[in-house]
């Protein structure tokens, strides 16, 4: 296949993470590179910024702008959530025809990588010579194909050293805390404050997950036996839990286009369980409930290396890949052997649109714990954390 | 006065923070080094400890150790929430002549600071020679007579480097955003919020702090102004924000033994004003709430380096004072100059027991902002902040 030749688009979508920006800066120096773009430009607002032709040039940006971007967490293209209908599809690729876009990167999740798809499907029917690529990019670390998304190793770190914070205030002032983690169907980044766990006793002592169905009743019995064990309880939950029929504890009203209710940015979970949990085991009792919320995708200066490299590195494939594909994703391989290593290929669109990855149900434990082989999967993800050290509580003899 | 001989005890209160392990080091290392003292005790969880005669030995800990746990947030000799009774006191006291202690330091807040306030009182009173200090530490900020307390400098970090990630977040994807910070009676950590602003429309947008009344009205009039401006609206405002009678918005049935109303720990606040403001400007808007909650007081990894050094020094500190003074507590005064330091002085315990420090008027501007004046105080407290990057927004020419 020859590849074409043109300017180039980059858009970010959805939820942003900590490195998104590595790879919006992967893709540029890759595209600049790149002997068949001529220019690259930025769509403000992902597939919003495209209709309302708002685009920027980002290959104008310093070197120097450019690395100060990739520290930056946050779509700094800034992002949507949008599905766009044909019609609306039709309409993006007139301002394709109009710029001589021949290549278009979407960095996002699943939900992105579903609009890209669309998107596709237009430009071929529609018999308009554009590669179509998404980059991965997601906190959830939910895409198929994928050993693990960019922006999940530096969420992964935030929850981990969160609770592992969390476990030493609870230590502090015992009593039974609920910690709640972002993501909705599955539970890779509840999973990560397993990363906590140090001494014996640390917790999280209860880990739950949407890939197990969530009984109230079970879940105060376990806080119970914790409690007496522990002399008090830490508990992950992630924010997507729910009963036998797929139905989460608390109801939000709001959807986003692509059919996702809101579970994020409020207490509402934490705070009905915790006045559960004082209802069933008595009024007297210390229950606490955090919601470790936005933070978990933007706080700035906890970034797992790895993270940053991984999410630059696929930025730059895409653009390479782009070359000799029509359309795709890159997705991250992970390659067998004792030291971590992984290598990026090439995917279909359809593989990673759309439908989610849960947790495989090797790294589940029970109800409500996971198993020390998802540590050995998440460690080099969450790169070196702090270790907490312990007085020796030596008796005055 | 001559300093007593005999040993010396130490005990932790009140929320954690992330350095209160450097002042519980400090005091280690200072009292080893003392000629008066013989051996270092701990008490576990404070005066809860003393009174079931949990004591360890923390003298005998290795020097690595104890840099390991000075470097470990939350109270490694864990902690408590207690205001002891007089019998309780006389309880104390009796352990304290069984095992010859001499020197008694509490690491806390104005709370802590009242407890050993009690404490000293009954000493005096029966005439058992124990010197008795108290050593700063809170993240409120809110003990008198110091120019600011140990352990806020790291929690004025951690705010203002979520809200920095959650304006990223925010400029993402716009909406409007409530961040709920901790602060009963006082402002300070709130106010540190205004560190993430580096751009012009940069948020928090809106600051409210417990030292003014909060008016629903008035709120939604802000937001709306703001929103209108920046098609976005970033909002901090302090858990003990209340109305002109003193009530706030969300009520909690509990209370510790110092009377303190349960504030942390619950999403309540932020769920309120989220739904407040839909109900109010409509249900279409994206409006989202998140309470940062104990991460910051306990989050490992972002501490700032001149809160742990001085918090160490508060400790070292305190077993100087101790050789010299009866009772009292260990301020840190701000020394006027160009260039950010501070002395630590003695204080009398009553001048930080119990009423807390507001911020001072000149740091307020308005109902609803922090003076630039603020930006001066707070700096060299929470140390270097990340830069956040953004892309110039070329047009495409």
């Amino acid at each position: 296949m020859k590849a074409p030749r043109g300017n180039a688009l980059i858009g970010q979508s959805g939820g942003p993470t900590c490195v998104i920006n590595q790879s919006l800066v992967g893709i540029v120096e890759a595209a600049k590179a790149s002997k068949n773009i001529t220019r690259v430009f930025g769509a403000l607002h992902g597939i919003k910024g495209i209709l309302e032709g708002k685009l920027i040039d980002v290959g104008k940006e310093s070197k120097e702008t450019l690395e100060g971007v990739a520290r930056t967490p946050c779509a700094a293209l800034r992002s949507v959530r949008k599905k766009p209908t044909r019609e609306e599809c039709q309409q993006a690729l007139a301002l394709f025809k109009k710029h001589d876009i021949r290549y278009f990167f979407y960095i996002g999740g699943n939900d992105s990588a579903e609009t890209t798809h669309i998107f596709n499907e237009l430009a071929v029917a529609e018999n308009y010579d554009v590669h179509v690529f998404h980059v991965p990019k997601t906190i959830d670390n939910d895409l198929r194909v994928n050993d693990h998304c960019p922006g999940y190793g530096s969420a992964a770190r935030f929850v981990a050293q969160a609770m592992m914070g969390d476990n030493l205030d609870n230590r502090s002032l015992p009593g039974i805390k609920i910690d709640i983690v972002m993501g909705r169907n599955a539970g890779w980044l509840t999973a990560a404050s397993v990363l906590a766990r140090v001494h014996p006793d640390d917790g999280p002592h209860l880990v739950y997950v949407p890939e197990k169905v969530f009984s109230l009743e079970r879940f105060v019995a376990d806080v119970e036996r914790v409690y007496k064990q522990h002399g008090r309880c830490l508990v992950a939950a992630s924010e997507g839990i729910h009963d036998a029929a797929g139905k989460t504890l608390v109801d939000s009203k709001e959807k986003d286009s692509h059919g996702n209710a809101q579970l994020s940015g409020s207490g509402a979970l934490g705070d009905f369980l915790a006045a559960h949990l004082k209802q069933k085991l008595g009024d007297k009792l210390r229950v606490r409930a955090d919601t470790f919320g936005y933070l978990q995708r933007s706080f700035p200066g906890v970034i797992s290396p790895s993270d940053a490299k991984e999410a630059r590195q696929a930025g730059r494939t895409a653009v390479k890949l782009a070359q000799k594909h029509r359309h795709g994703s890159v997705a991250l391989i992970r390659t067998p052997g004792e030291k971590y290593a992984i290598r990026f290929e090439h995917t279909e669109l359809k593989n990673v649109a759309k439908d989610t990855r849960a947790m495989e149900a090797s790294f589940l434990k029970g109800d409500n714990d996971i198993d020390p082989s998802f540590l050995e999967y998440v460690r080099p993800l969450a790169g070196e954390l702090p270790t907490p050290v312990r007085l020796s509580d030596f008796p005055l003899g």
